[in-house]
């Protein structure tokens, strides 16, 4: 029995990403999706000298020359074409957003003036050159980059779309999914099951942790009948992108799934991870169709998810992907076999530190335990004991 | 001028959260949404003593008498009714996910087992009891409590639902949300602006941080003239339980908004916070309709947005919200004015450490500065010298 690394598995995962080409969707429409071009500046950002106080704007050669009052010629509101100051010895009110008026070079807050009678007191002894403006281009400059391509974008990535009026982004394209269960103890959500069976559970987990990338995958339930997955999953594999299963790929007399994808020329690259829990995880390509085949078990089809799934897709849809995160041990830890070890853990930031403790769950099938726990510490498969405040790569899948 | 003080702020904010109620939706459309039943156990689980590996159950005691060969009686399968050993010297198989078959209490992995001529063959010294199997009730019992009220679903909690059989779920309604944009200087996204005007961006980013919380958001502009403001924000206050504005809530000779709701007869509960960005926010609430009054520059609605509505949402909706994120800054940073100045920082973790470097930002007009940015550092208003090592909260929005 020769199981494949966890770290050579993944390799192997990656290795196999697909690039799905790319659409244009609404802007609004675009979050939590992929960029796939850049987006530049349209124009100077700031467009034009903008005020960004309200108050009257005036020459400073007038001020520094000692005036203190301006006689208040006009209003320059934000969303007016740019007014003239006419005279430099008056001002003309200026608001938030406005064009700066031709003729004025320093905007002065109403906090430090006194109006009566439209003439401006300024309360102040010293003015700056352009203060309270936000000069043209300080921010961007036409044409500058504001986004790179294969961005994940977020809201903040929206607002700049409206702003340099990209109506329409283009998106890496998702893949089409289809995900299967199997196994004849498994009944609907909606049926009660008699003593031996159960519901179906993991396809649902799995399109909700899909959703999470976006992709809105489709589930299906085939009986545990060679014939029956033969035909049915020949089709699917003639249509979807990528197949998940969950379950039927362990050594059982009905667990057919690796044959059958075997005798349907899906080419095996790995079975059994040296891992607990989700060890019979098989995977395999057939040209440009991805399968990954989890064991049933909840916390394994989870844990394969998130390990395997979630980074094959960032990789195909042009992420740069690397988990990054990591967390502190808060207690010491045993685990025996010489796997790799996905720990059930709480987390808790303290004083900017990440620490993970652990949830004891009763193994692979405590699908309830990932309801108490917040990510999968990865603890590595060439030792047993784990000590208290060592750092390990942790999977985080909830906030 | 007396500014209310950000912690002031965000308790009064606090204080003024609703119950929007509970509607059931389908559990699969669950996700991100707040439960609002608690979820407990419709039977044992496992429900029945579960094999967990594919191979033979025996009975220990024949193999304790030192019995090492079993004849094959047949095939417990996943799915099918519970068997009986007939002569407990023979074997059935037994399949993970079966039953266990009565009279047996052991199972013998297929790895550990040769099989020839119906014969199992045990290589094998010791069998303990009820090795292999996943006994009833071990990870939970009928009725304990699965998923507690108020908890944030996540794919964990839809796969406990599908488990259950709960097609549909009770979760927290939604606010109804409508989201105003006020200036004459803006243009729809898709319009090429003048050289005085810039295109609508806000609300947009706005909608899109709503539909984090899974918020459908609306929006709508209107003119800065104070007579269709009254007109229409009367109708919206009928109508939606939140409105959020941008833009209009400073000293401009056109910023009508605060006076037109204390006209409808909005209670203004505080305006300008002692913070930068965001200073200018406007608060206040009228019966049950709470009216976020955000200023119009992009990084000061964002800024608010993710730290008062947020939180506002959290509680209204029954999270027992807390921002415990904090972070380590990377290096000296200073900050004169005596305010609460919410610092854009890209965060990196390193060894279980979450360290913030800011991104030199131009002003609160700087949204493109947002998506180099990963967070706000927030900087208390006591003091002007921030040292590199020094944990402060932070609000991420960006993983």
């Amino acid at each position: 029995m020769s199981l494949i690394k966890v770290k050579d598995a993944l390799e192997i995962v990656l290795k196999n990403s697909e690039n799905f080409g790319i659409e244009e969707v609404d802007f609004l429409n675009a979050s939590g999706r992929v960029l796939k071009e850049s987006i530049f500046a349209d124009r100077d950002f700031p467009p034009f000298d903008r005020v960004s106080m309200d108050g009257i704007a005036i020459s400073s050669e007038s001020f520094n020359n000692g005036q203190r009052t301006f006689k208040i010629e006009g209003i320059q509101a934000a969303g007016s074409p740019q007014l003239t100051l006419q005279n430099t010895s008056n001002c003309l009110e200026a608001m938030t957003g406005a064009v700066l008026p031709k003729n004025t070079d320093a905007v002065i807050q109403y906090e430090l003036l006194t109006i009566e009678n439209g003439i401006a007191k300024v309360n102040l002894e010293v003015v700056k050159n352009f203060q309270n403006i936000h000069l043209k281009g300080t921010d961007k400059k036409q044409c500058d980059l504001l986004i790179n391509e294969n961005t994940l974008i977020s809201p903040a990535e929206i607002g700049i779309f409206a702003t340099v009026g990209k109506t329409k982004v283009k998106v890496a394209k998702q893949p089409k999914v289809m995900v299967v269960s199997t196994g004849n103890e498994l009944v609907e959500v909606s049926e009660i099951p008699t003593d031996h069976q159960i519901r179906r559970s993991n396809v649902f987990t799995l399109v909700s942790l899909l959703e999470k990338l976006q992709i809105k995958a489709e589930t299906l339930h085939i009986l545990d009948d060679k014939k029956v997955l033969l035909t049915k999953i020949e089709s699917l594999l003639a249509i979807y992108d990528v197949l998940i299963f969950s379950g039927a790929v362990s050594k059982g007399k009905f667990d057919f799934i690796p044959e059958v994808l075997d005798e349907l020329g899906v080419k095996k690259l790995f079975h059994e991870v040296k891992q607990r829990p989700g060890k019979p995880f098989w995977f395999g390509k057939k040209g440009e169709k991805t399968i990954f085949a989890f064991p049933g078990n909840p916390v394994s089809t989870f844990v394969n998810c998130v390990k395997y799934f979630y980074p094959w897709h960032y990789k195909s849809v042009g992420l740069n992907f690397e988990n990054k995160h990591n967390a502190i041990l808060s207690e010491d830890f045993y685990f025996k076999p010489e796997m790799t070890y996905f720990l059930q853990v709480k987390l808790i930031q303290v004083e900017g530190k990440l620490w993970a403790t652990p949830i004891s769950g009763k193994g692979s099938g405590d699908l309830a335990n990932l309801a108490e726990a917040d990510a999968f510490l990865e603890l590595p498969d060439n030792r047993s004991n784990f000590t208290k405040g060592e750092v390990f790569p942790v999977i985080i899948y909830r906030q």
